[in-house]
């Protein structure tokens, strides 16, 4: 069992690496399927071919996507998940639901925070 | 129902903001109970004190963290979680589990990955 709070332990390294803003969209744009490069680009607004590439070279190397190389020409490159990548990709799924029902909430917030300060 | 995919869309920023390192070892933090502001700091392993001030300010602004000052002499400042915040911690709950469980996984196959790529 390891320890995301604790700053020695590999739990942190591993933490901080899964948790990249664009690691964690590239996870859940392929917990719908397969995608070859640059339909995963086109999923994940914002995100640069450079960014994508360096992000999903890590994730292979964790061991959480997989890189299949058809054999044609020109060759077509498609990414994904592995079996450790879909528990990953699983448990990021309420995080992004509880975003997608809650951002009103937040900005609102933002807002009365910031109302609050003027007034002062 | 916002979209953090879109770049474009209110929660984007949002899902930056809160998936932030220190945002999400801090709410994680808070469910325990409220803490002040010196337990908290030993509780997140390689936090400085200014990123702690910091990213305290942040979640207060976005509705997620409380602060509270204890009218004592000096005062005493507690932060605890908001019905907002509880939701977004619970859902962090399931990657933080993840992580404690498979650590050694992803560490295991970055090594079986490093080690194929010495060995081409």
């Amino acid at each position: 069992m390891s320890d995301a709070f604790n700053s020695d332990c590999p739990g942190r390294t591993v933490f901080t690496h899964v948790t990249s803003r664009w690691g964690m969209l590239i996870l859940a744009a392929l917990r719908a399927g397969p995608l070859r490069f640059y339909l995963l680009r086109d999923r994940i607004g914002g995100i640069s071919e450079k960014m994508l590439s360096q992000n999903l070279r890590e994730l292979v190397r964790d061991g959480l996507v997989h890189r299949e190389v058809e054999p044609s020409v020109p060759p077509k490159v498609s990414y994904s998940l592995t079996p450790l990548g879909e528990g990953l990709a699983a448990s990021l799924q309420s995080l992004l639901s509880w975003i997608g029902a809650h951002t009103t909430d937040v900005i609102a917030a933002q807002r009365r925070h910031d109302a609050a300060l003027e007034h002062r």
